[in-house]
């Protein structure tokens, strides 16, 4: 075997781990959300010897980063894909896309709020800088295709609304996933559990009223 | 001294540590974020011996739960005063109104993302209970007062405004107060600073348009 054909093979072996540490790591926080999820777990799972996952990963921090990365652009895909380059679209199909779309992504639901509150400051520069630039591509064709599918949307106030759908998302999906505590006193008191677990209902109609309110106030 | 006198001694004797305990722990919050409160910082900044402080807060997450209900309290009150049972208010006045008594009660709204995220999940259900029962009963005095100061929200309406306004204030605070790592980022690309530091105008903007948006859709 050559030299080059040595690096190949451990160039490809080293993404094949890679590959099965993230997939690792996507199940564990589908299962049991993102805060379960850890390195010695994620190695486990992944069937790798515990000192080998910093050859792939510096830290939780940086490998539940690189999720969040693929799942803006799996979104901003799939929302892209969705509004199929429409124009003159009403608000109520606009509000329908983006929050199916986003609901339909659980562990990007469940990262929102990790990612400035950990993960972003956990990392280097260097990962920061690029997993802003993902984002943010992911983000602005987003929000190009939100401007030119509405009928009425300018792209400020598309921007406003994506920004508030992220909020929005963020939040409400932590609070309509409690745990066993919680849980059990929403089966005590119902109106708690009411307000806290209609997040279909309740997110699709926030971001309809931001669509409505946005279109009235930006010129 | 009788027992009587002594019971009273001591029970006004521990209700002066707990206070002590819960100065400290805002002290610590405000100057370095709600992360950085750790029970052994607390009890160190309060004087206390280490193993004293289980005789008043079973966990850090008691402590900051206890924090977030004199919050909610306090904001419930102060904007409750500000729209001073007024009625016919504009769109405006109400969103400043709910946008600037939030926003002058930064511990209020870093803890906003804590409570559902680990605090609520982390104490008893006892506990938890108190929580929502003081919570709830100030997020109605707000709804009350926000839907009959308002020209044109029905409670309902006023009902989705304040849950949003939860929901925009804990991720875009967050968002607005980055560690080191991200700041250095937003001095190199402005751009990203940019998009992530406005939260006074961004807040105000996305809760005005949740009025506009809301009164518009509900009936």
């Amino acid at each position: 075997m050559t030299v080059t054909q040595r690096r190949a093979r451990s160039e490809s072996a080293k993404q094949q781990r890679t590959g099965d540490l993230l997939d690792a790591a996507r199940l564990i926080a589908s299962n049991d959300g993102v805060r379960a999820v850890t390195l010695a777990a994620v190695t486990q799972a992944a069937g790798l010897h515990p000192s080998a996952v910093r050859r792939y990963f510096d830290s939780k921090e940086e490998l539940l980063l690189e999720l969040a990365e693929h799942e803006w652009s799996a979104w901003s895909s799939a929302l892209v894909a969705r509004l199929d380059n429409g124009s003159d679209l009403p608000a109520d199909a606009i509000a329908s896309a983006v929050t199916e779309t986003i609901l339909a992504r659980p562990l990007f639901c469940d990262l929102l709020i990790h990612v400035p509150l950990s993960l972003e400051d956990g990392v280097s520069l260097d990962r920061a800088r690029q997993y802003k630039t993902t984002s943010f591509e992911a983000y602005d064709a987003i929000v190009r295709a939100v401007a030119s599918a509405s009928a009425t949307l300018t792209s400020s106030a598309a921007t406003d609304v994506i920004s508030a759908t992220l909020a929005l998302t963020a939040y409400k999906w932590q609070v309509a996933h409690p745990g066993p505590i919680l849980a059990e006193l929403y089966d005590l008191v119902p109106r708690w559990g009411h307000v806290a677990l209609n997040l279909d209902a309740d997110l699709s109609r926030s971001i309809r009223a931001m669509i409505a309110g946005t279109q009235g106030s930006t010129p």
